[in-house]
């Protein structure tokens, strides 16, 4: 491939720096707000990629062959506007919008327009979901490449060489990620500030093609993207050596100026200094379309109905979650899954072995996993990602983001809880409820047998948006037919009478101590409803309802999670203006090692304290 | 420093490792769970380490001035727990209760035990908690060093990453990591199996001493160890390349044997083939003890009063942590704060102008600095880790591991809720209370107004156990003044009168908006009471029930937060079983940039919709 050198190029992609300069001042200083020298500094970088590298109709920019841009270092989304205003997307005049609470134009890119995938503004997070969509790209045989543009400062967030040794390691040859080394970060300079060496020996070292260059310099940029683009076995990062502020004479290369918008007067003069350059008609950039229509979705077929019997065989829901993954694997092309070292507890084997060319070991590093997932579902894929319950903890700023960008992202937690015995309380998920139900469009199933486990991962597939299913590592019997219906939002009434005096809600390993007690209230006389709530958020209100009616408002919870934000805490708020009492059950300290069934009773969830409070608490 | 080399060492070693793998591999299958071929491939490293390389009193594990060895490769517990016994301060004997209910040998490092500082088991934590004993030691000018070994699995986690980077730039010569590359992991082989090459690249490109070694050869163990304690300007990595399951011929280097113990017939064969390496009466073991006593932890003054007047100037609530902090750290030689890059946003740089050598800059890199602050917690310091709110999520992995442990680290939120304004989404903290409040023994305080911020980093400095303070960006009023009395686990009524209908429930800036509703109620002859919760965790049960009867049971809750687990949730609670009403205004959709009050108002928890809540509640 030549490189494209040629002086017309090389002055229309500077005015295009310029533009891009002068709608970053005025902009942010309309605002009155924003980082208009972090833009600055991305000028050169943001003209080349834009207006010379990137094949993308700039009139479709959803269109799904484009080249994709992804801004890591959020802050610097005026720039991003700007490209797109020069690019003809957007209308100059609305550049003005910027970070009004009508406009589109937020601080940070949201994905709202059309043209970002992911919300980025949370550092570090973007070589992720690139590494997605270089991925999904090589899955579905696209000739796409991905360009990601970070901070400096930001590439010090492990999950950024999380994403560097994976990539690495599964030769993504589509994905380009630009370093903008501009030596400032918000409050000091930044770790390494221009040891561009130093920068160099890392990324060579977790192997990529790594290429230094003056970032300010249009054709060294070009030739790096050349040859990033001619490089298939490996991803290329561009560590472009840059200046903050460049171009503002009084902001450039200068402390104390991170976040920070120009005066008017300010803007002013950095604009007239800035419009000086330009001449008075430039050349006319002309598009370079993407190499195809991309293709169309492959068809699903229907899901397998689960094929576990009501009192058949005893099973974990992790292991239904694996062989229903499996079997959706099987019906939906769309399917990917990610997995975190843990294939063989998670049961995501079971799908790696019908579609082992969409499941993607992650390794240890769940925040990459997570990531990777979004950037896949961010461009069309359902994408799964498993681990332990508690190791999704370390995901949580992604799994904010992909609520943030209401991404299709479906994470499974499994060793949920106390039960999960003998590991000790490292190793158990007592937050993770609290953690996804506090994101207000997740969807969080946490199923109890094998059979609403098998459901709940067909539920989550066909509903858009961030969504979450709890398992279980210990088996349970199977209390549902292949037949019974689930849906969101809609729990299962499993005991009723119309003598009952309190409901017990549970889920999970929870359920069957509160059916034991059920059982054993019963023999005292004492009749008790019995929920499996299954869809903890959003939450079934109308059942409650009429639990709470049914039983005189009395309620006891029983969950093997921490007492806050868990399924007690989500009964509560559900039935909040009902003026009900409802007596949690839940694990209050720090846990264990030990037998699970002992875990529950020294916890205080298990059908014996079931029985204790509600003889306690009925009249 | 001359390298031990003579025999009899070597071959006291040598035992000493082969006495490790057989209670590694006896314990485990006592348990009937457990990793024993994790702990084998790490028996002469940890030989070397304990009865070697390591100066510390076996009778006192939790001496100050040992030098500290941290298992972060925490599923390895049975070899760390084989090692304390083989250094006489555990019972051999005792080593088989492994795992049970009622031992503290839980399946991975608990700290119950005094040779633990902090709990392992979430993998690539180790490092970072190290870094902040390195950092410790040099604060105090202890003659002390941290050893870590880590997993090679786990060293795919970025945090690992993180801490390497701070770690050298810092020249934390007092650190000295090992990681036992035993090519395998959980579920198939790790990424890099064993390319040295590629290990030693990584690891010298982020600045340390990178020493290869054959992490079987106890010879060149003691060797690697003898330059790392000489190498006093940077790190060392000891890179140990092992076989997993070293000495246990059915597992050694074979897949499918992480995570498994022998079954009784298999322990027995492999441990007879072991105990035939033992001589009759092998040398005995002398420890090197300590260099010194350790000094005594520095006198604290009382820290000053706050300093604001009621009704005087306005201060954000992050601008009174700031000043705080830089009060307490001037009263009290044991705090020790660190930052990621916003020093100059969370005001922590008020702190680094008094006490510039206990401050330290963590770059953008949340996780490592808040298990940096762990480790520096854990060894007696009082260790403040401030942020963004929102980007503590982040870090959620290790504040959850410190709740496990029961650290003494304080994490401060700046920039709650949709307040922040302008710069959107991506930097709204609208989760923190649900993830902090969810650990069973944080301590979460919520100040309203700069003399309440200023108590609130008093108190959690004076309280044990891991703490989260929220703070706010806006500037607000100052309602309380410098001799009003704080304490954990007490609210504030601000309003009340006889004839109050109806509570309302605020924290930070939600309060002023409670206060207006107040009047404006009270202008329409509706008489409302006021809390300011402040602290919500542990909550005040006891005003909450006296409101309650004072009004009815009827509550308005009104929170810069997501809906599901924060101060709304923490108040229904409190009041479950009181068959109250609660009506909770929180932020139920991801939210906007704009300006503060717009998006207070737009996300309904403004004034306006606090009174019309409550006029549509009331009687």
């Amino acid at each position: 491939m030549p490189v494209k050198t040629d002086n017309e190029i090389l002055t229309l992609l500077a005015d295009k720096a310029t533009k891009l300069r002068i709608h970053s001042i005025r902009s942010t200083t309309a605002a009155g707000s924003g980082h208009p020298t972090s833009c600055a500094s991305a000028a050169e970088i943001m003209s080349a990629l834009f207006f010379s590298v990137m094949r993308y109709d700039p009139a479709k920019p959803d269109h799904p062959a484009n080249d994709v841009f992804i801004l890591s270092k959020g802050h610097a989304a005026p720039i991003l506007y700007a490209a797109w205003a020069e690019a003809g997307y957007l209308k100059v005049d609305d550049l003005r919008t910027l970070r009004k609470i009508d406009s589109d134009l937020e601080g940070h890119p949201p994905t709202k327009l059309p043209f970002v995938d992911l919300a980025t503004g949370s550092l570090g997070q973007g070589l992720s979901a690139g590494l997605g969509m270089a991925l999904g790209a090589k899955v579905d045989g696209r000739d796409q490449r991905i360009y990601v543009l970070l901070g400096d400062g930001e590439s010090f967030e492990g999950s950024v060489w999380e994403a560097a040794a994976m990539a690495s390691h599964l030769k993504t040859g589509n994905l380009c990620a630009t370093i903008d080394v501009n030596r400032l970060g918000q409050s000091e300079p930044t770790m390494l500030q221009h040891e561009m060496d130093v920068y160099k020996a890392r990324w060579d070292a977790f192997g990529w093609q790594a290429l230094v260059v003056d970032g300010h310099d249009l054709e060294a940029l070009l030739e790096a993207y050349d040859k990033a683009a001619a490089t298939k076995d490996r991803p290329t990062v561009v560590l472009a050596r840059t200046f903050k502020g460049r171009g503002i004479e009084l902001a450039e290369d200068k402390d104390g100026w991170h976040g920070k918008a120009l005066s008017g007067k300010e803007a002013d003069s950095a604009v007239s200094a800035l419009e000086a350059k330009l001449p008075k008609k430039g050349a006319v950039w002309k598009a370079t379309l993407p190499s195809s229509n991309g293709a169309k979705a492959p068809a699903a077929k229907a899901m397998a109905k689960p094929p576990y019997a009501v009192g058949g065989k005893e099973a974990a829901t992790r292991e239904a979650f694996g062989k229903a993954l499996a079997a959706l694997g099987e019906a939906n092309p769309l399917v990917v899954v990610l997995d975190g070292d843990v294939k063989n507890s998670t049961y995501t084997q079971d799908f790696e072995k019908v579609a082992p060319e969409r499941f993607f070991q992650g390794f240890i590093a769940e925040q990459n996993m997570v990531g990777a997932a979004m950037g896949l579902a961010a461009r069309g894929k359902i994408a799964f990602a498993a681990t332990f319950a508690c190791f999704l903890t370390r995901a949580y700023d992604f799994m904010r983001m992909a609520a943030i960008s209401h991404t299709n992202v479906k994470l499974v937690g499994t060793h949920a809880g106390v039960s999960i015995g003998e590991d000790g309380p490292s190793q158990m998920g007592l937050e993770d409820l609290a953690m996804t139900c506090a994101e207000p469009n997740y969807t969080v199933l946490y199923p109890s047998d094998a059979t609403s486990a098998w459901r709940a991962i067909e539920l989550v597939a066909a509903t858009a948006g961030p969504a979450y299913v709890r398992t279980s590592r210990p088996k349970t019997p199977v209390i549902y037919g292949p037949d019974e219906k689930f849906e969101v939002g809609k729990c299962k009434v499993v005991r009723q009478s119309d003598k009952d005096q309190v409901t017990i809600v549970a889920a999970g390993v929870t359920l069957f101590e509160a059916l034991a007690a059920h059982d054993q209230l019963s023999e005292d006389g004492i009749a008790a409803r019995v929920i499996d709530l299954f869809s903890v958020q959003p939450i079934d209100r109308k059942t409650l309802v009429a639990a709470a009616k049914a039983t005189n408002g009395l309620f006891v919870t029983v969950e093997d999670h921490y007492e806050h934000g868990g399924i007690g805490d989500a009964v509560l708020s559900a039935l909040a203006s009902e003026r009900v009492a409802v007596h949690k059950l839940a694990v209050r300290e720090i846990a264990h090692s030990g037998d699970p069934d002992e875990l529950l009773d020294k916890f205080g969830i298990s059908a014996r304290h079931i029985v204790a409070k509600v003889k306690s608490v009925v009249g």
